[in-house]
């Protein structure tokens, strides 16, 4: 049942997200007692260009 | 007023696009009895490595 | 595969639901070429004081 | 940086909450070397009547 | 055309929301050369403990 | 604490983003009594052909 959506910054390596992918579904699994193939993790590269905090563009800083 | 998000793994055709903008289109002002105008459809293509599944990239299966 | 997230205005009732996940999960089966299991559709209810267009609340029309 | 967004039935307490965010928070801080500041996790809690797979309502299950 | 999602904790008014939708939707308007009517927001007001950052919920802080 | 998603047509160049994120956050930290710091604000560009109104792609329009 549990969708999981992670949005981080472009950079992330494909290693990084297997692994993310890997410890969030365990996690899933152990504390939200759900199954694994019930759980789908959609991960969302952002630029950072496309990413602003305290109004500034985080390219900017 | 509705707003439909529709997340795939890319490879669906403009063609296929198309078609689903229709017949979602068609299905929301038939059933939740709203307009073809008020209703915004937004596709996302997600790469198989940004989507997993049973604890697995989709690009590794 | 697909996720399908649809936001509507508070009011759609349960019954209009049923058959907006019955007709959007047969397209998604036929344009998209995926399977009825793989299709999840998450609906969300919105109030219309959380909804606005052209600068107003959807409440204060 | 990291935004994670976790959807999931309703019916997940406030103890399973705080630990995945525990779990999830140290996953993005060792695996994608962010910081524990910088990593936001949103609960959604999906009623099963908003909830679709297979074109069925998961209250219909 | 520009969909602007706001995701605040719950307790902003909806006098808030209103002031929030005219002056969005005026910027949306005048920096990307919208119109006002093809400019949607949506408020989601998230609870407390629906939110976490540095691995703790702000329900907790 | 509030996070601010604008979804528009890709074309908006990045001294409008930065203009939005400011104007945005200005908003966000005047009306609903926030900080600069805690609004973070992330930009998504769809492509016209990943956008239907009216059951149509904006791409055909």
């Amino acid at each position: 049942m549990p969708i999981v959506r992670v949005e981080m910054w472009t950079g992330r390596t494909e290693a990084q997200k297997k692994e993310l992918a890997r410890v969030i579904t365990d996690a899933m699994v152990n504390i939200a007692h759900t199954t694994p193939e019930a759980t789908i993790i959609v991960f969302e590269d952002i630029e950072k260009n496309n990413w602003a905090q305290a109004g500034k563009l985080s390219s900017d800083e």
